[in-house]
């Protein structure tokens, strides 16, 4: 590509060495500036077939209103809650944070797809890129945003195996808000990096459940703290990482930006999308964009250990252990299930999104489950082929999509998959030497 | 920026809620596409103000041939290594896996510049984003293709902390190659997570030294025990993760897409380049680039528990404990020096890249060092501000742009300081917890 002697060529090109002349295999990677981060979050209510049932009371069983709900949200994320706008602008204040790693890059994993050896096309949406290295901060900044700017000083929530308090701790040094993180007792003795990683960046990190040191603790419990904790103080609100429709709504960035990047790679849309399934707020992030795509599938993915899409029963219930949250209706093993301790500690949960539940219920959306074996398996085959460790939840997504892609390697179909690879792994080591030593639960 | 109702904006949007029309405070990282990776390295050996000492055969003390480096490297390294040429072409195979995450972001960190309350720009280009979470894969993809491209079917190597023995299981990988690291007792025993990456990527991992099972083990005699393994197999080779200049030569994609992205920030040039020097690549690969521009300064930070380069004596010396390799011009501490067990791992090394040290004994490069508590504290305030967590090595460059910044503060200088942020620190959480606990040992 170059002429001239090596001096004329270092002269001339001034350090410019000039874009990819040799490329092999072409680009499977999508980018995009941080200028070209959507500016309006995707509003799924008004596309669902019909309106949502409403959260009730947990005393009078009468659907809560929005003063039922000052005491733990700002008024701005209450209205989001109900709004039936189809899109709601994302303050300047949140796009400037994240665009400190959005948008995140779309990728085709080219590398598998020549190991299954199907015709298949495999993308993934790399939500790992983020400072806490899932897609817990698309949420948690827009929610300390918003306490802040209502005047909120302080934020409890719970967490479990540490992402989503990492998340919101990062969020709340943003915006100079104290936060008091309630974490699950085994997780807060067994994962003593995540608790770090919180208290580096500033939030408070205690076991739950307080008042049973002995107790190892269920998302349910911690949840129970940390609203008790919220509503017996003033300057205090509640933030939640996942179910509630303000969450998965902030989480639609994700999927506006997976669709204009399938554009650039020269696809019109994807066959199916896939993601996995806890409460459902990275699920919700990158299916709710396409549930107007009549031709496009949707596939929740969740653990057999915690089967609330494929085995639970469609009801009302709690959010917590303690019956202290509004009753959502939704997909629920019962607001008492205590599943066991599987590596994917963010699937641990015993009910599902208001409207992840809806569209599963009315066939918009599919679910399938898996055991833990399974779903290493397929890590493991992804990361030396594509050379990222997802994260045991975003493993579950990894399955699917190799399934999926298996599946049209049958039929000769030249299918095009999506799945949201929603985090890393590199704080879940201990599940791949688990795995590789053969000692990882069946379940 | 929106008008009509918003079933009309839908409709006439269709999913392209357009770009941020709500931007604050401006954009403030710098992406390229996978298409504008550079195409060449960029050699800086020309661009010395003396051809470089020649390396000498370790028995004879003669400078060392070609042939005699044949049992350990490829052909095409033992070119890069003397050659002259001022561009080195990547080959499109490298360039294929580099861009699956790179070009790398160009960041402005303008919450840490409002912390310090300085007039100067802050830019760091973030290397953590890679598979392996550092630069180190920049030349182990490329040493793992020549070796493949050459017939080896296996490398051996050393690793201290682990990076590196991370990043070449990764590479091995993408190219088919067995790879057997030796790692530092000390690590392997510490750092157990480590360990599990490079098995999870398929590489084998045994602690160093093999011959002595009660030794801590150091850099020097593991990187014996991987050449010993080399040079009895004629289907192996041996593969260094820092000092050799083809190494470096790798790394130089780092500075040529800063140069770049600066650019792109309306800057001409920095006035300053800093990187954390443990054997010298990372800091090789951002600032070799600026060599020939005299008014840019360039500047090497270590720790003051392995000062290579500000207490080290100028003078040929083994790279290994045992004296297997050959000798090599640069600053060293011996090659017994043992560093204490510092968390920045990766700067515990008793010399420096000859080009490295050439730099420096020529005035061209400055070169600080800092004890463990000064960097952990500048870790902590750009954690905060910028939510990315440093690996120990990479908070060593913090540490360095923060002085240059609160020193410009002093004089009201609009200086343009460039870092290398050359690893995320999501591995290293518990040297933040003896930080947190006051209890890292000041050295």
């Amino acid at each position: 590509m170059r002429t001239g002697t090596a001096t004329q060529r270092a002269e001339k090109e001034s350090f410019r060495p000039g874009i990819g002349c040799s490329n092999v295999g072409g680009v499977t990677r999508w980018t995009m500036s941080p200028e070209q981060i959507p500016s309006a979050w995707f509003n799924v209510a008004p596309h669902l077939s019909a309106p949502l049932q409403p959260p009730l009371h947990p005393a009078t069983r009468e659907p809560v209103g929005p003063d039922d709900l000052a005491p733990l949200f700002p008024m701005a994320l209450i209205g989001q809650e109900v709004s039936t706008e189809l899109w709601i602008d994302i303050p300047g204040e949140v796009l400037d944070i994240l665009r400190l790693w959005r948008p995140t890059p779309l990728v085709r994993a080219v590398r598998l797809e020549r190991e299954l050896d199907t015709p298949a096309r495999i993308y993934f949406k790399d939500e790992s890129v983020s400072p806490a290295g899932s897609h817990k901060p698309n949420t948690a900044v827009a929610q300390a945003y918003y306490n802040q700017a209502e005047g909120i000083a302080r934020l409890t929530t719970e967490t479990g195996a540490g992402q989503w308090g990492t998340a919101l701790s990062f969020a709340c040094a943003q915006f100079d808000l104290d936060l008091q993180v309630y974490m699950v007792r085994a997780s807060f003795e067994q994962k003593p990096y995540r608790k770090v990683a919180m208290q580096t960046w500033g939030g408070a990190v205690v076991p739950s459940p307080v008042d049973d040191p002995g107790h190892p603790g269920s998302l349910g419990a911690a949840i129970s703290d940390a609203v008790r904790d919220a509503v017996g103080r003033a300057d205090t609100h509640y933030a939640l990482g996942s179910v509630l429709n303000h969450v998965l709504l902030h989480q639609t960035v994700i999927g506006l930006e997976a669709r204009e990047q399938l554009e650039m790679a020269g696809e019109r849309l994807p066959d199916v999308v896939i993601a996995p399934c806890g409460g459902g707020s990275n699920l919700g992030g990158i299916t709710f964009p396409f549930v107007p795509e009549e031709g496009v599938r949707l596939l929740a993915v969740e653990p057999t250990s915690c089967p609330t899409l494929t085995q639970g029963r469609f009801d009302y219930d709690f959010g917590d252990v303690a019956g202290l949250t509004p009753l959502l209706p939704m997909y629920t093993l019962g607001h008492d299930f205590v599943p066991p301790p599987i590596h994917a500690g963010g699937l641990r949960y015993h009910g599902d999104s208001a409207i992840i539940s809806a569209l599963v219920r009315d066939g918009r959306m599919e679910a399938v489950a898996y055991p833990q074996n399974k779903v290493f398996e397929a890590a493991m085959q992804f990361t030396r082929a594509e050379g990222k460790l997802p994260a045991p939840e975003a493993a579950h997504a990894v399955r699917a999509a190799v399934d999926e892609a298996l599946a049209a390697k049958e039929t000769g179909e030249e299918k095009v998959i999506l799945f949201n690879y929603s985090g890393h792994g590199l704080l879940d080591l201990g599940a791949y030497e688990d795995y590789l030593a053969g000692r990882l639960p069946d379940e």
